[in-house]
């Protein structure tokens, strides 16, 4: 039974998603689910070689990319993105058992998790002191050590420890979506599906004038559609960047290779972190090769009019 | 007495990073200061005309844009940027007196802080239990009132409560500098210094195949350096983004006028926050114009031989 | 009366194509007409001082480019274009008076214009001898010191020798349009009339890579719509070349200003010929610059909300 | 015996450029030589399979492009260039036996050579007078027949004609060099040498603003090093251009073999004319794709870290 590591503990959004993932298929059968603290430490039981793979939350519509997990991809040996699932992020609000919303005095919720319900929490709970929790999971582990009367939290964690459900779906943006992978170490890339993903980091970006306007220019004139350009400082001083980009397509779409080999050629010091399906169809992909290339054999065989 | 709003409470970096100002003789005179909850809510002072400037933390050099203060500055009205300052950030350690390293078993800090000392703790305090804070000054009140041994926090607050300093200049990363900014409502441009720094956001980029591309040969054809390049989602769905760029120079500079006028034609919506003379030297400055301008004046004129 | 010289002798088009900028009033009143030898002879009176102004053939519909007239614009101190005007081009076969094309045993021509008639004499004409001129009028000048039965010459030739015509508006290609430029020593570009055309060689690229690529993106950038683009050899040796822009708008436009200032910067040694109206209208002018300033100056004053 | 049309008549730098391809072994043995009256023609004994081959001039370091060369190649099917030779054009001033340079009165000259001596026929015979001929080598038939006393015109025509050499190697530019080319019906492409050049032409741009700069980026973002870039009018009126590229590299070179697939997609209508090796090396060849694409298979394998 292969060990899968997740960002946890037991209850997080994190771990539904790896719940998500087993269900559809994405292992051969069940998996022992292996809770660490943080996404780095997480991503470092792969590295270890502790566990089979890795899930963790990459990206939120509402918050942009997840930072701790792109540092610790971009640290470190090479990891390999294999597969992706998406969940609706909606919180649930839990108390003890029979605790009215009209009883709640204070709170608890992870600081990232009470932003996204503020508009919520202002409107039922108005006087409500709001106390700071580690986790998701570790709210609702305050509700049942009465350190206080209710949690931001999930649906999960409340099933866990026992918790009643106060209100459901509680989210101040419609269709928050946060997606999740599952990291391995480097294995060879899933086959192509025709919805794909591709991801990549210019960890150094070569020092020349219109350096980064050149990497985007590599997918344009490919027409390589991008579906994710961030910039993370490289830490090493004010005004360096490390770029993470997401593109639509397969390192063996011909267009998306010869992006790679170009970008590997000339942009810096470039990660590969894979390419897998997508778990829903995202832009436009790349333009078929096929046409162009039966055109140049014929050239190059000399078949007459062309 | 002009007031300024400042991400408190009293004791944060930023309130240093104001006091900084103060001494750098941005204001005319002293300042009351008034601190308020959060980054967002203390623009919003500005906004609503409550106090006449504040100053937030906008990036890191470890942890790149400040999120909740981008986020701020591109939804609702237009505010704008006229100074900046910049702090090496580095952690006091402090306790009670009488309280040795030796001693303590908990330590209480904000979260973003924790994390850039880490290692720092690992080594000198590896089984002090960590609590989560509200805020680097919220963990030096928290060790006043005895709720944690030692906090992770700053000098000022230090002071300010009486506590004593246990280690002083601690970061995992050297030479980690976070730049604040002065926020007003939109007024006159500070004049060009020949030093200064220019801040726009794409709130929504042009629906074209290549957009992006153009965007950044907006800047690269003219020679203009651009010094930050940072993305957030839009807040609409996974994959668009709201895009961050700072470039070298002055909305005065030709270059950068010219730049600017070519994206509000083409690149779709476009949020000017201002152009202010930069805390230290940054980059390369946008090309002078004079000796072009020269030679197309004597074109127009006809002077002879050119 | 001023002298302005033209590429003759006495009947070519391009004597033509003067008269028709005296109809237009491109010039004050009556000239003294200056016939010379040649494209560069002509060019080379007007940089001598002898006359003020100079009529050439700049370009074909049909042969692109008038190559001697571009290399001697090109060579030599600066001259500047200040008007244009287009003939249609359609040749006249003339004949001593009496003679029928069932008599015509020769022709003369010039191979320009025998190259433009092939057609016409292959099915009016196919067992003439074709007899090589040293220009369309000399064509005319043979036939009336008989050395050829008939020419490929012009009507205005036909005129002044007292020929008759046996054919006329006589061309394989229909529209077939030539442009004619005044060129007179660098003084005060014309105003700006809102459908302009402006000119420029580069007579020297930068050597980088990309060059090129970078000076057509100064237009495309600017939305600046290029109507000729030629090159030719820059005769110092295979594979350097100099070349040869035309776009539309005026050096008074703000788009094109930045352009050529930009291009003086970058690409090379830019040679820039004028600015005048077109003959008629093409292609698309730049893009007003009127709302992008203003925008700028509400920015640079503080103007609240944009 | 192969049959290959040249542009003659016997004597023309053409023809010596067949022979030099005969002596560096481009044909597996003798060649029956067949002369033809221009260019265009000469190419059509090859459409019309008369021949199996033509040699014409395709490019000259002093005037550029050989226009009718052009213009045939890119009308009407298919042909491809398959070899190169280049030739030191210097003429040769004949006239007939015992005829001294002060006994010369009228010189009889081709008008693209008489342009090349104007220099030399200033400083040598000031005073004769200069009779238009044909071709080069009908020049040297002029003074066989009494026409002119000499001619502008080639060793080999003087030979032919049994006439006198008055002066030899004369051209007003050093460094006056030809190249010509080979011509057949479609077929297999020359193999790859690594120092080779592939030539086509753009017929039709796409309609689309800043397509030019697009094809230019397909090249440069490969690099690929353009060594010959001319435009020609399209023949449909004033503005529309049909573009002819060189470039450095053979088809079968992964760089050029992707920007030629790139503009079979998007840049309209493409004529591919051949890749065959350089008579001299001339420009950078493409970068090599074997570490790139080494590291690709690698990552596509899952080959740890890289």
């Amino acid at each position: 039974m292969p060990r899968i590591a997740y960002f946890g503990p037991s209850g997080t959004f994190t771990e539904m998603a790896l719940a998500q993932l087993e269900q559809s298929g994405a292992f051969d059968g069940p998996v022992e689910r292996v809770p660490a603290p943080s996404q780095g430490s997480t991503l470092e039981l792969v590295r270890e070689g502790v566990v089979e793979g890795a899930v963790v939350p990459i990206e939120s519509s509402v918050e942009g990319g997840i930072s701790p997990t792109m540092d610790a991809l971009a640290t470190g040996s090479r990891l390999q993105i294999v597969a992706e699932t998406e969940l609706d992020v909606a919180f649930t609000i839990l108390a003890r058992p029979g605790i009215d919303l009209a009883d709640v005095r204070s709170i608890a919720g992870y600081p990232v998790a009470t932003a996204q319900v503020r508009k919520w929490l202002e409107k039922h709970l108005p006087h409500a002191e709001i106390r700071v929790a580690a986790s998701n999971a570790a709210a609702a582990e305050d509700v049942a050590a009465g350190k206080a009367d209710a949690a931001v939290s999930t649906a999960l964690a409340g099933e866990r420890l026992g918790l009643a459900v106060l209100a459901s779906g509680v989210a101040d943006h419609d269709q928050a979506v946060t997606r999740f992978v599952l990291v391995t170490r480097p294995q060879e890339v899933p086959p192509r599906t025709g919805s794909d993903r591709t991801s990549l980091v210019i960890l150094e970006l070569s020092n020349e004038p219109g350096a980064l306007m050149r990497v985007f220019a590599e997918f344009a004139t490919r027409g390589i559609d991008l579906t994710r350009i961030e910039s993370r400082p490289s830490r090493t001083g004010l005004g360096t960047y490390v770029f993470y980009l997401d593109c639509v397509g397969h390192i063996r779409d011909r267009a998306v290779a010869e992006a790679l080999k170009a970008l590997h050629r000339t942009a810096g010091r470039i990660l590969f972190l894979g390419s897998w399906p997508t778990a829903t169809p995202t832009g436009t992909p790349p333009p078929s090769d096929e046409a162009a290339t039966a055109w140049l054999h014929d050239l190059e065989k000399g078949v007459a009019d062309l």
